[in-house]
């Protein structure tokens, strides 16, 4: 994803008619947003005495949070571009027979990548959640809120990545191969879904104890 | 919010341990987000034969949308400003008894304008809820992913800015405030939770009719 982009630019052209960026594109930024957060409670752990027991802990969490943010960047970036390929494909001539044919192959091909990217953006969440709950457990306890946003954002991430999955599997001219790709999508996301919720009600129940 | 800065920027500012942004700023950027992507749906549907039936209701849409983009967009601000004053009160003096009685004053103020902040966010993002359903029952149906990351996106806003209340109110020294703002918050909380589950419900079984 290009980062070097202004935010203001970024938004306008996410408010625009353009093909990209969309949907997809926001659910996969969700991931690099939330562990973006998850990056900050580290810091904001890290050095401090009280938290002296988990410095080593949060360095690695720290690092591989990183590496989930690089990953949902990059799979933005696909998504934008696995978007493209689609719009190509339909602007592909069919005139012939042959045309047609080859057309409606293309077709589906870019249909079938744009579903993939998305799974992936929901498989990278159930990698970044335990990552959240860590942080959420052992970091700075007054970043409590910010671990909790970062767990409701890889929610998001994940339910908007299988709306994105799901819009190009239902258009497949195959319908197994998009079924087989939706059921593996939703059972992730159900674990994705659940974890996300328990860190929630953890978090709640550490800031408002009845 | 500072909109001219780059993405990566932003991002970094956010990794970091530097007090802001933190959580309540994101949550009110998924706000933001979430209208952006509405806006979006309204622009492709706007001028398409297809759609002309609510074309008006279209651009009003539009207009509703990007009036919700930009309170989000001020909220997000107001959120950086609010927890900055929060953390100048902590660093007011207290040596003597007088200076200890202001800062825990000036501490107090602070810190329940920073739960009233996200307390506007839920609110905000009760007025953009409807919004964003409408753009998926009438808006252009290719873009119904779309609009469903966005139903999901506000619920992150609201969820996220929840928590940011929570944090915030339980600090305070008169609980009795504190608990009213919450409860009120939690109400709307719920009504825009199940809101954005229904939007969400309806458009995958649009996508995936069984």
């Amino acid at each position: 994803m290009n980062t070097s982009l202004k935010l203001e630019d970024y938004l306008s052209e996410l408010s625009s008619s353009a093909p990209t960026p969309g949907g997809g594109n926001v659910a996969a930024l969700c991931g690099v947003l939330a562990s973006s957060l998850g990056v900050m409670v580290c810091n904001l752990t890290i050095g401090k005495k009280k938290y002296a027991e988990v410095e080593n802990e949060m360095r690695d969490l720290l690092i591989k949070l990183e590496s989930a943010k690089n990953d949902f960047l990059r799979l933005a970036e696909e998504d934008n571009q696995a978007f493209n390929k689609v719009m190509e494909a339909f602007k592909l001539p069919k005139e012939t027979d042959e045309e047609k044919k080859n057309r409606a192959k293309k077709i589906d091909e870019a249909t079938f990548e744009a579903a993939v990217v998305p799974s992936r953006v929901i498989k990278t969440c159930r990698i970044t959640i335990p990552y959240i709950e860590t942080a959420a457990e052992k970091g700075n306890q007054n970043s409590l809120s910010d671990a909790g946003v970062a767990a409701s954002l890889i929610n998001t991430a994940a339910e908007g990545a299988f709306l994105n999955v799901m819009i190009n599997c239902t258009s497949l001219s195959n319908r197994i191969v998009g079924e087989e790709l939706l059921k593996k999508s939703e059972v992730i996301l159900d674990e994705v879904k659940s974890s996300s919720e328990k860190i929630i009600k953890n978090i709640k129940s550490k800031l408002n104890p009845v």
